[in-house]
Formats: C-alpha cells, sequence, structure tokens
C-alpha cells in the first residue's frame, strides 16, 4: 500500500461507538504513532488476552516491535493476531452531568499478523527505528548492539493497512437541558512534559549533557 | 481477600522478564492504579485480541470499568477473561548503547473474569467511582445519571486478585566494558501536568473555575 491511501476500514477497524470521531487521514494516523513513546500490545495467551506496555518504531506502513527472545507475549505475538494501540490523552473533559464526563484524546488501534522480522538489514532498520523513536539521536551516538544483543532480541513487523484512528476536541457535548445547570464545565487540558536531566552516577564529572536530551521536546502530534 | 493481603502470583501474572522489577506490596499496586486515567482494556473478539483504552474507577479488590451498551469489546468483555492494564511513564532511559536504552515506569497489569454489575447500587457505587477517578469532585457537583443514561451504560467489575506491578526506576543498567565510552547517560524524567482549564464556550460569561478543576494537581503515585 501507498502512504497516500486513506484509512479503509475492515470490519473490526470500523469505529462505530463515536463514529464522528474517527479519521481517515493515513498522515494523521503517522503522526499521532510517531508521537508516542510506548504502545499496548494485546495477544491472546493460553485462551485469554493480555495487554503490556511496548516500545515501537514506525517506518513507512510498518511498525516495528521487540523484546526479549525469551518474552511469553513476544512469543506469542509472532505469526499470530495481535493488536496495538498508542493513546495520547489530551484533556479531561468536564460536564454539567457526570455522564457527559469523557477525555479528549489521540488514539490509533492496529490489527493485523506479527510478522517475525529475521533478515539482518530489516532487524537492523528496526531496532534504529525503535531506539530513535524513544530516544531520537541515540541511534547514531551510542554503541549498536552486538551478536549476542541481537540473538537476545526478537523483532516483530505489523502492517498498518488494517488501522483506526479517533480523536476526541473541545468541550463537553452536554444536553440542551443542562446548559442551564449552575455547574462549570470545559476542558482541563494535559501534557507530558520533560524533567531536567538525571545523569548517571558513573558517568565522569562534569559530563556535558548532548542536545539529543538537553533540548529534547515532545512532540504534541496535533 | 483482605487489602493486606500481598500479590501472590499465578501462572500468568508472575513476571518472568526483569522479575527484580516485580513489587508485591498491594498498596503500591493501588497507588498506581489510583494515580491512573485510562487503562488499556485487551478482550478477545472473534478469536483476536483487541486493546482499548478505558475508563476506571477502584473501589477496595474491585475495579469497575464502564462503556456504553452498544460497544463492541464491553459486550465480548462481560462474562469472559479479560486483562486491564495501567501504565505510567516516567522517564525515558539513556544507556551507552542502544541495547540498554529504556524506560522508567510503573505498570499494574490485572488478569481476571470481568463481572457484569447489574445491582443498581452496586453500579452507583461503580459510576461514582469511574467519575472520581477521571473528575475528583464531579459525582457531587454535576447531575447524576438518569434513567435513560442509566440504561445506555454498561458496567464490569474486575476483581485484583489476579494482578501484577512492575516498576523500573534508576539510572541504565550499562555494561561494565560500556562506562568509559564517551556517550552521556542517564534519565529524562517525564510528567504529566495539566494546562489552564478552557471554558465550555456555552458557559454564562465569567463563570468561576471551580476548585475541584483550578486546584487540580495530579497524582504521580509514587
Amino acid at each position: 500500500m501507498t502512504a497516500a491511501a486513506p484509512l479503509s476500514p475492515t470490519a473490526r477497524s470500523t469505529i462505530r461507538r463515536g463514529a464522528r470521531r474517527a479519521r481517515t487521514d493515513r498522515a494523521e494516523l503517522h503522526a499521532v504513532l510517531d508521537a508516542g513513546l510506548v504502545g499496548h500490545l494485546a495477544v491472546v495467551l493460553d485462551g485469554a488476552p493480555v495487554v503490556l506496555p511496548t516500545g515501537y518504531g514506525r517506518r513507512g506502513e510498518t511498525l516495528y516491535l521487540h523484546g526479549s527472545t525469551g518474552a511469553a507475549t513476544l512469543r506469542a505475538a509472532a505469526g499470530a493476531p495481535i493488536c496495538f494501540t498508542v493513546t495520547h490523552l489530551d484533556g479531561v473533559v468536564y460536564a454539567r452531568s457526570a455522564f457527559h464526563h469523557s477525555m479528549n484524546y489521540r488514539c490509533a488501534v492496529v490489527h493485523g499478523t506479527a510478522r517475525p522480522v529475521t533478515d539482518a538489514a530489516e532487524r537492523e532498520l528496526a531496532l534504529e527505528a525503535l531506539t530513535e523513536q524513544l530516544a531520537p539521536g541515540s541511534w547514531t551516538a551510542t554503541r549498536r548492539p552486538d551478536r549476542k544483543e541481537l540473538a537476545a532480541t526478537a523483532v516483530l513487523a505489523l502492517d498498518l493497512t488494517e488501522a483506526s484512528l479517533k480523536v476526541r476536541t473541545g468541550p463537553p457535548g452536554d444536553d440542551e437541558d443542562d446548559l442551564a445547570l449552575p455547574v462549570w464545565a470545559g476542558v482541563l487540558p494535559l501534557r507530558t512534559v520533560v524533567g531536567e536531566p538525571e545523569p548517571c552516577p558513573l558517568l565522569p564529572p562534569d559530563t556535558e549533557v548532548p542536545a539529543r536530551v538537553a533540548g529534547r521536546r515532545l512532540s504534541a502530534g496535533r
């Protein structure tokens, strides 16, 4: 598929609840994915669902996931149907009724079969994508994985073909009848910010914090 | 079970990867859950996992989830095995090697069978817990759910018996051999903060922002 193709929902990626919040712009999907640090990976293990936070990286229309070759969820995911969800919370929506309280958010949900990545070149590309998603600039600045580390790392690929994007923005959707209630309503915005870098105690004193860390701002993706 | 009982892992709630990061203090589990706004609910739908962000509230050793009676995931969850995960990201861990990059985080994972809540009194308690988790003070300050809204809302209960908690803190765990590399290492802390309240455009002008909104600070849970 090309990057320009809009999101064309299948049965399970069709947003039914709050359908007016569904987005079909693939660039918007990419922006939401690219702005995240971890997603939540769901697999079926012995008939029951398991969901764990997981790092990821994107290259084109492929999401890469990785983890220890010993991790049960990663092993269960390989070649199996998985779901991977990235959620950004943008605000708490205060309404005049308890019922209409809500969140403003951006949420990308990807369904598909996880493909184990075994080709050395694609594995390297995937690990670069994963490292750069977590810590931009680190792939170039730090020691690359050695043979032993590579052997201990499982890499999975997930195609973005079957994906949906749901976004809520704006004020509460109160009932007409409630608008006269003497109750404050509106949005309390939420934002993830970075604090002061905390150097590793084993660094030589006065080691300068590089720009890739000190100057980092989290992308809002909006 | 009593609140004092430690987390006693079953096969699937035993943390195998990074076992030194497992915590067994039930009060710590509660603190991580209580500090969140949404979790990620995983269900099995037509044999494949689906994971979606979901609000929740806790009362004692029970987590309450809710959603539209029309939502396919909520319907699939009722009476079925589910997994519910709450994750807080506390920092990006920069290492001297790509391999040892990591995140500092707190992550609670609950496994169990979702019990549909049908008793009117427990449903009210659950909706209060859910509303107060999202917007402390709102249950008292706003209009309570009416009969129609209650009929449209599915409420599920999840027992906290089978839960695990994993926490990573501190600097990177670089290899001894890498410590001399001229690469900055450390932690870039992450924090979720609230911005200025954005009043609903339909509010009468000069409506004061109540303390439950203006004074809100997100609990760090640490």
